[in-house]
């Protein structure tokens, strides 16, 4: 019953274990059809103009401008038409003074000409013949070459995570598969004699294992493969050796524990146990969570995770969720979404923690309020219940009703 | 060239392609390991209460109440401890007036017991002895029977999004396998003579295939899943077959042509061709994605998508996605993130169009800035230079520098 002594803030906490996690970033290259949401592992730049030839941005008639100018309803420019500019091939016929060529959006601009003049401002007098009653300026309803990418220029930065308009790009440059982040192995262990699977109907004192379900889903929202190695007594030699295959299987290893003082101590042993540098951190400054431990073995973090459901899921989210991402080079934006809202009731806290609330979103007239879902960490419906989580940081002793509050939406 | 006459504002024209869609949800079981983000298709209540026995909550010693009260510092109550609740198990003690039986976090309450001593109030006088200090109430530091959820109480409501903490709390419940609407096969085809696939270096006049890549990962975002059937050129019948080929397959099928008007014209044509009811629209209030095509052909909704890559993604987002949440009976909160910022430069538009613009976010000093991503919506680099876009409402004429506005990110 040592422990939690000294206990660290939730920033300061992570920081400790961030400092020991590998820096290098694993990769792997896959097709860009497959890599959505993963987390590019290079610098890209342009190998090529995009577009590689000035295309029409309008259906019409590829001409010289300055065969346009001073051209007007009153003074319209007769212009020669001597070909058409199929798509997709280059254009045969070249456009000389006073002509022009049929082309459509998309289409290769023919040489010799500079602009498009849209088909709405002209008029065909024969097949041979269109009058003109606009001018147009060089260049216009035309896209330049490298217009949307010049060659060399840097296209999607190391640690960003590929969104569906960024495979668009990648694939417009011809880069078909691309180096990316390797998806990291979650090893999942839930302990304690009190659980079984969820497909078995528990005798008087069992209930069935809820956090492998939350934690393996909350490691795959994450973009991460979960490996759920199941349940585990609180018995040392038992635990030790599911804790060395998590080690061994996965790239992160969280057991996910009981709550008591005796099943805390067992799982502290136990991770001491897997290799150097051990337990980092002890106890966090945070409710709840409050029993956290952060470790390191052998190179992969490891995670002793509060069992009660609402721990569970925001210390993964504090501690888990940042180290998948430092482990991945990810850059930028969070994964949650943040909304604000008025707080509908005062929360107390106590200066010195950082506590974290669960609440329910309802709309009340034109604001958005927070209605605080009260409820013991040991609720999994309180969650279930919840749209979000607000957070009463550390140094104030609670929040009060009418507050705009952030809302982390879950 | 007749087209575009009368077109509908993008909620009307939503609404008409919605009032022809089927009605029922196709559904199927998934162990809830493989429920994330799937869309429930029963209304779920709790079998049984959770929990189903009395808990602890703390690590303490259970007894009753009443053999508490007046205990104090000056005045201790002493109780005999007469067993051990271990987890997991019934507790074979009973505990009568004036016993108490150790309990750790998480133990089955014993018969007799009604409240939950912390360790911390008491004092070990010798091993059978304890001395309590303080007095606790009826219930104190116990998890009632049913707190969590109470039998036959509502669970999760049908069209549900699955969350981690939701697939927890079914994992508590014993639902290891739930009902959920299918994913949707959604097939996806280019068309267009220009276009060639990413990993062909692109002759004169041609460029590679973007919006296959696009839409197929916006479909995977949406939870379904995309079916590329490739290229096909701009030949009726070819597109024809393609098309058909496409209704076979998919669930939902998705045409991206070319801008021009000809492939515009024969992409109306081909699905025009497809079954009844056919085009419900064609053209809608928009900017980018004015040419959009909404139909509905034996019973499958096909999206004729205008080529540009921007107004591709647009109009995804306003017709292809509520179209797949709909086919799913998905309920609630949209997949976007929204976030406010204030607008760094005016926006012109024209009333009786809905536009939307993509902007880059920015901070700048406590605030969040929307700088607008000018570019044609041909240029795919526009969109990836993004971070969301910002719509000016059907009957606005353009919104001003300094106004607050709702950026979707993307």
């Amino acid at each position: 019953m040592v422990e939690l002594f000294n206990v660290l803030s939730p920033p300061d906490a992570y920081r400790v274990l961030e400092s020991h996690l590998p820096v290098e970033v694993r990769t792997e290259r896959v097709p860009i059809a497959r890599a959505l949401d993963r987390v590019l592992a290079e610098d890209l730049t342009a190998p090529a103009d995009l577009p590689a030839f000035a295309r029409s941005t309008m259906d019409g008639f590829a001409v010289r401008a300055a065969d346009t100018y001073g051209a007007s309803e009153g003074l319209p420019a007769y212009l020669s038409v001597v070909g058409e500019a199929l798509m997709g091939v280059r254009p045969e016929t070249r456009v000389g003074v006073g002509q022009a060529v049929r082309i459509a959006t998309g289409g290769m601009l023919p040489e010799g000409a500079d602009a498009v003049l849209m088909v709405e401002h002209t008029q065909e007098v024969d097949r041979q013949t269109i009058e003109v009653v606009r001018p147009v300026a060089p260049g216009e309803n035309v896209l330049r070459v490298g217009e949307d990418v010049a060659r060399g220029a840097s296209v999607l930065p190391r640690g960003h995570a590929l969104r569906p308009q960024d495979l668009g790009g990648l694939a417009a440059l011809g880069f078909a598969e691309v180096a990316v982040a390797r998806r990291l192995r979650v090893a999942i262990v839930s302990s304690g004699d009190e659980l079984v699977p969820p497909d078995q109907v528990p005798g008087p004192g069992q209930i069935r294992d809820i956090n492998t379900y939350t934690l393996a889903a909350l490691v795959e929202r994450a973009g991460h493969e979960p490996l759920a190695l199941g349940i585990v007594p609180d018995d040392y030699d038992r635990l030790a050796a599911a804790a060395r295959r998590a080690l061994e299987l996965g790239d992160v290893a969280i057991l996910s524990a009981g709550s008591s003082v005796s099943t805390r101590d067992l799982t502290a042993q136990v991770i001491a146990s897997l290799g150097q540098p051990g337990v980092l951190v002890h106890g966090v400054s945070l409710r709840p969570g409050k029993p956290t431990i952060l470790a390191v073995a052998r190179g992969k973090p490891v995670f002793g995770l509060p069992g009660n459901p609402v721990s569970c899921m925001v210390t993964f989210d504090l501690f888990v969720a940042p180290t998948l991402a430092r482990l991945s080079g990810l850059r930028g934006r969070s994964p949650r979404q943040v909304v604000s809202a008025r707080l509908a009731h005062n929360v107390a806290s106590a200066p010195g923690r950082e506590d974290y609330v669960q609440v329910r979103l309802e709309p009340r007239g034109a604001e958005l309020w927070a209605v605080p879902v009260f409820g013991k960490s040991n609720l999994i419906y309180t969650l279930v219940r919840a749209d979000g989580m607000i957070k009463v940081d550390l140094d104030k002793g609670g929040l009060s009703e009418g507050e705009l509050v952030s809302v982390v939406l879950f």
